[in-house]
């Protein structure tokens, strides 16, 4: 008799007895929970039974299944859909995940050909498969909730194209800016999320069906056929690269957690513009909690929760590059701890995109404030010295003759176009009247004018730019 | 009519309503859900009901509130915590949050006394007491948890104090250690662990009760009785830092992060002891996963899901830090996500310790597979060095002596201890009969005999002092 | 012949050699550049060297050296320490790494004596002596400097205990508070990090030094003497785990990322207060940037560039955990990488904590622009309200009546405290003319007169406890 | 007089000058290191350079400065390029960073018209210009680098195409694989790193000159001309976005990450067959370490050291991130902190990558332990089902014989392939004579025959398709 089994008078065993005994769920049942994926990889249900009948249909094709046999995974396959639609279809922990949930279903529907269904094939690359549809599935809609935000900002872009607000660097105001210009700033920023997501949805759409637990299989599969069947663009050229590869989970993150950077800029310029000392926009009260007894208190409630959020993207950033670390080929167990960053990745950034379309829609400026903001801390000396510099001032000189001139309007406290010509001209003679234009801040807006530039018709070009480009999307 | 109400001739207006069409959910009830706490933070329900008690009973110490209020409140809470309790309690998205909610009912329940619960107290420092609470008793039982591992480490290192197996260094083999002393490794690792959380726990155990928003409050509170009340040791010295402190929540992730670093390493070690190429040691059936068809196949699926959770709580640590990175003072709804990394950070913890409890009494080390595996790779030539010193060879010349005993064995292909004295002679004539007991494995693990050495009684020497410490806790 | 020796006519080796010869760098230099770590360990040189001294004294102590021997160790180490400190010792590439180098260099000084030194030692735990002994000067070095800051934070609370300024949540105005009361929130902030790194310098200041390779040693060294003359409190208890821990490491990661997470919330304070908009603070030239154009420009570069290092300390406790993550006992070439985190962090959280120093003391809160601005947003209606409850109006009833003030304000364009005391009691005949020192933000700030509380005689209290912690520090 | 100025009575300046004196360096030259970057960002001195000189071209172009001032400033500009690459060139601290050390050098080199130079220019667009064209140089030399490591690893495949190996799921024994197809799987993943940087090359080389500060300039710039000059495919469309965006350096990190990922997994790999165990591979010495008294042990330091790097990259990742989060446009002091972080995940990827060029070509696989390992644990089980199936019997039925057939081979100590035909035929009688190719090793390896499978022609024509790749780069 093997010590293993006579334990008797092992005091090791008798102590873990009495700690197991001290846990509320059985060691089985515990375990089973710790290792199951069901209540999480459920949600990918659907594309589990779409990759099966692909599957089905090519085992047909070529020779492994008969005809009936299709058949009948097909009907039965429709019906457990449906079950999974309507909330009928019974899940079972003991079951594990959401494959042999499936699987058992189909069998006790249509008995032996369900059986069948699995020749040729193995969970690690039904996992696999099953993860890339789903994924692509959820970046297509990502792709258009980051066009539908866009679409936004360009509106509240052509709607405030000539409104003036002031340009912040190390948040001290510095040139003036438009408001229009300004969101422009994050459809740009946008538009490389979009990029990325369009390259990234190219590596998630290979298809590792065929690579069955590691080596391949020794059936006649047609792995192009199955392919074309589920939309994919490539066929993965390796099997053990094939069912241990969790790239393009990784690179999702990635490209979330920079939406997410993103997005937590706008919020913190939202959030500081809804500050009573700027006040330079007002946001739609759904979007905002007020107080019982403060009633023009309004906290910018939306986005500093999405602020908040970009750390838990950052966060499944890290946990999926942690749990790949120094991980041997081929399949691990490890893996399966990738769906549920990747789900609430995936769930953050759409809420939050949907979130921003709706409340980005209705931001209200306030060219008032704004501009009152914007006439804060001489924000045309540069326009100034330019204008020195086209009458013929060397630059050098031109910022001295600036500098003198900014000190007595500091002294008279007042703005640079404030100051009586004479007063300018006692710096240089070569100014004369026409230089008031220049230093108003609409002045110098406008004559920022090449691409990318501030000016009012720079940014209605770009509104128009950004208008070709939503209309060749559709 | 402002141009926000009438906004009929609207475009961005009419395209905002189109985009929201397209979504499944109204934008309110969206807006809701995304802000809204109460799916996740309903998990502090009890403590945020003993919180309310405590202030309770404190204002009517003071006299805020009555005796008959107080007696209200608590016959109120006692009948929530019931229906909590039997799920009864029916929580609605609409009251955004555990503490709206609780308290919605508490009013339903005992009329105006629950209308004067929330005197000279705000949810701000509300949500900061209940997160502290909870996390207090999460501790607890994580430092149990932690404990008993401890005891089952312990106890196998009893067990298997002289069982003999390779010491590796870069996973070489290097010197022979025993079983026993490897096990105790992974105890002070967990000691380490278990004074991180001591020490943290002192720090989560101050009470912000009193903090109000941000400033205090006008009432005349007695802070240091409801901090006694709730078994707080201290009281917040500052109410802004106290309602917009999360450093608790970072500093247990990081503890947290550290416990799973550990199993991590324990895990990597017992997947690589299980690999057939070691077979150094056999799991009891149920943490691991077999297959139909490979009945020999047992593949370790607890410690390689233990082992990818790691990257989860490090995840969990990095969202904690990047949320709290740049917030100004004081209270930021960015804070309400503190929560479910904290929450996820838990579970991750707990259960893994539990899974380990269970598991790591059930390893059975293979001591033959072991000993085979030391003798591999001369692994006592360092202990044939240090005889030669004993003998008053100096350190190098020794050295030299060794390289070309071992290459004599080396061609021979056969261990130190194989080669007849005459050929150990050959190479130093100071070699005796007496240093073949030095060239064992046995004499080597032996000689190394000083407190953390792996000696045998070194090992047993250790179980004492362990088995000292635990009883002192109990 | 072997196939590795005679590889003429194999493609393999001819393209390796094409390859190779694209690189400017020889094969083995660059190996040896990209294993070495002398560059950035050479910063252990003076620990080396203490521990080396130590490790010789106990070896004669116990008699495995001569007393001449370690004479000789501790002249020729005597005189590697001059050579160091006067910058004339030459680092070798070559010999790796700052033990290697050290030890060359005795040898080539002392000659035999130099050969005895490693008796009984490894590299293994040479290195985790010198890297505790290392990191725990710098925490004492780090205490005192957060000490200092808090001196600092607590001097200007002295100061300005009573100028009023907005207290925010979500960035609006929600009830004044004292700039006093503000800067003793990072003071506590600060305590936190003050304890934590009190807490684990004990678990830094454990002595591994006689771990050995992994399993200890023949000789009969005494490890508590090493230990004593080298100031460690403890000895590391299993020889396996002595030279594998890099806990310390990682929970002084840990530590200084929350340094530098509540450093990044001071400076976004300060950026936002220096902004025109609110103007709440100067900080002294030499602390920010201006421009030679906009003379009243002051771009707060600290505060900045200490917000963008919070991003490097956090990186550095990633790669950290990364490093440790599923690696195997005992010691791996990986480990080596711990060091240049660990002394980016010390580096980075100094010069910061420094800069802070200087800083802090400098900044002049400008009370007149935190007063106006304390003034928006009806910030003491929460006042009024607990002024009813205090005269027997129920507090929902209250709420309801501060309500309809709050909007009667508005609609004049005035603060509560300028309406007409009969305009007042038109909500409420139980409001007195001694109502209007409640509405005032000086009553406000005053009656929050509780531990914790903003009241300035709760501030100056605080100033009072902080200044004896203080001088129980000295 | 200000408070400000006479502070002889102030505490607070007396102990701040206390606290000053006690470090080592002045203030002002503290503050001025802290916030300096030439140390760092010294390495983009010669696209500085080139940035600079088509800058002038285009300002000579469009009439801003004249012919005469464009020669001189190219001739300076050649000068300074000469002294720096010759190590000439004085840098110094107190010009801050590389842009004003190289405008300083070129006015006292040329006088007026290097005053000129930075017309229409700022030092936002400026960095933001450089850094683009450094890193754009470095991704193109990582490209390099990856293709040639797929090269190494092609050629290794095409020697070892049919050396037989176990192929691990679980690190358990589940099917044989052949090496070669094994070096393909990391070909794959290293094609994914490809891509991943060719898609995000095209995100860096987009031209922000012309931005200037954050606004654009009054000048008549030619942005098209100086993106041309410079080899950008693109003009950056917002001036706001292109002297505030980082994402290319995420981005960047983030593809990083995912190339030190794949090299932690081959490290892993490549630890795990060195060691004695496994003995599945040689190293060339040159790529490990020995030990002077143990010959045969050799550490695998390259592969530990590329593994521990890989946290390395993963914190440059993080630490990008964080900086990034919530910073308001348009530039602030904070993205300075970008360039350590990308300087050293190009360092740590190049050179990691050129170690795995040299050590990889290196690589000797031992086929006969290989093959010894992969007769471990039933490896064809799966093999003899699908036999069983292709003669006709039903899946399940099949799973149920094997089963019952390896229990039997267990009892026997042997393989499936050393059962005597009458045994298994006692199973199923369906079994053959021909059954034995089978299950062997090579007969399953053989069988598994179709795209992406691990059948020697299989491995044969992926190596052919890499080949006919590597020849469409060149």
């Amino acid at each position: 008799m093997s010590q293993a089994q006579d334990n008797s008078n092992d005091p090791l065993h008798a102590k873990k007895k009495a700690w197991s005994g001290r846990f509320s769920e059985p060691v089985d049942a515990f375990v089973l929970r710790y290792t199951a994926s069901v209540d999480f990889d459920k949600r990918m249900a659907l594309v589990d039974i779409d990759g099966s009948v692909a599957h089905a249909t090519m085992l047909a094709k070529v020779g492994v299944i008969s005809e009936q046999d299709l058949a009948d995974i097909k009907r039965g396959m429709a019906q457990i859909r449906e079950e999974i639609q309507t909330g009928k279809f019974e899940w079972q922990l003991e079951l594990e995940d959401v494959h042999l949930n499936i699987e058992a279903r189909l069998t006790a529907l249509i008995g032996d050909a369900g059986k069948r269904l699995h020749t040729g094939r193995s969970r690690n690359d039904q996992v696999a498969t099953d993860i890339r549809l789903y994924l692509r599935g959820e970046i297509d809609e990502i792709i258009r909730r980051v066009e539908h935000l866009q679409e936004v900002l360009v509106a509240q872009a052509e709607k405030n194209y000539n409104v003036i607000m002031p340009g912040f660097t190390h948040m001290q105001v510095a040139q003036p800016v438009t408001f229009g210009h300004h969101m422009l700033a994050y459809v740009e920023m946008l538009e490389r999320d979009h990029a990325r997501l369009i390259d990234l949805r190219h590596r998630v759409n290979s298809s590792p069906l065929g690579a069955a637990a590691l080596a391949g299989t020794t059936y006649p599969i047609d792995r192009e056929y199955t392919a074309k069947l589920l939309g994919f663009e490539t066929v993965a050229q390796n099997s053990l690269d094939a069912v241990s590869d969790r790239d393009f989970a990784i690179e999702f993150c990635a490209a979330a957690s920079l939406i997410m950077a993103h997005i937590s800029r706008l919020s913190e310029e939202l959030v500081i513009w809804m500050s009573q000392r700027f006040g330079f926009i007002k946001l739609p009260d759904r979007f905002t909690t007020g107080s019982s007894i403060m009633p023009q208190k309004k906290n910018p409630d939306v986005p500093e929760t999405a602020r908040g959020k970009s750390g838990r993207v950052y966060g499944d950033l890290m946990s999926m590059l942690t749990l790949m670390k120094g991980t041997p080929l081929a399949y691990n167990k490890d893996f399966q701890e990738d769906k549920e960053p990747v789900f609430d990745a995936i769930d953050t950034v759409k809420d939050t995109l949907r979130a921003f379309c709706d409340m980005m829609a209705g931001v209200e400026p306030q060219p008032e404030a704004m501009h009152q903001a914007a006439q804060m801390g001489f924000p045309t000396a540069t326009d100034l010295a330019d204008y020195l510099v086209r009458h013929g001032v060397p630059f050098r000189t031109a910022h001295d003759i600036v500098g003198q001139t900014v000190r007595a309007a500091a002294e008279r406290k007042c703005g640079l176009e404030e100051l009586p010509l004479e007063v300018l001209q006692s710096f240089c003679d070569k100014i004369e009247a026409d230089v008031y234009p220049v230093l108003s801040l609409e002045g110098s807006v406008k004559a920022r004018n090449h691409v990318g530039g501030t000016a009012p018709n720079q940014v209605l070009a770009q509104v128009k730019r950004w208008e070709e480009i939503f209309n060749s999307r559709k």
